[in-house]
């Protein structure tokens, strides 16, 4: 696993929970409680979030945290 | 989930590696590269680390960072 592997799953889940609910990003930004741009970042890979920040994004948008990282 | 329980299992999962290996805090935190009080809050599940932040600790300590978050 390459540093930031992470994230950039947590990046590709992110985008694909948007697109199958049909989703604007802004939509899906104010969903997760966060800003429109911030959740760009995290949708491609580029944001270094905590597990905290995770959880939270998570619970907002109703899935399991370890969903974001994980094949199911 | 609650909110903290990824930084927790985090802090489990490495005290346990840690124990298994027979190492002190000190020379825990060496060979992750953090200091011996930051490997001592990221084992108590006290750190809100960001994901490269897991990744580097996990590439240092040789284990795969999601063995760090989720059960085998």
């Amino acid at each position: 696993m390459m540093e930031g592997d992470l994230q950039r799953r947590v990046g590709s889940r992110l985008r694909a929970i948007r697109v199958a609910r049909g989703l604007s990003q802004e939509d899906f930004a104010d969903a997760a409680g966060v800003h429109r741009t911030y959740m760009g970042g995290l949708e491609r890979g580029e944001r270094n979030i905590t597990l905290r920040g995770l959880e939270r994004v998570a619970e907002r948008i109703g899935v399991d945290p370890l969903k974001l990282l994980v094949d199911d």
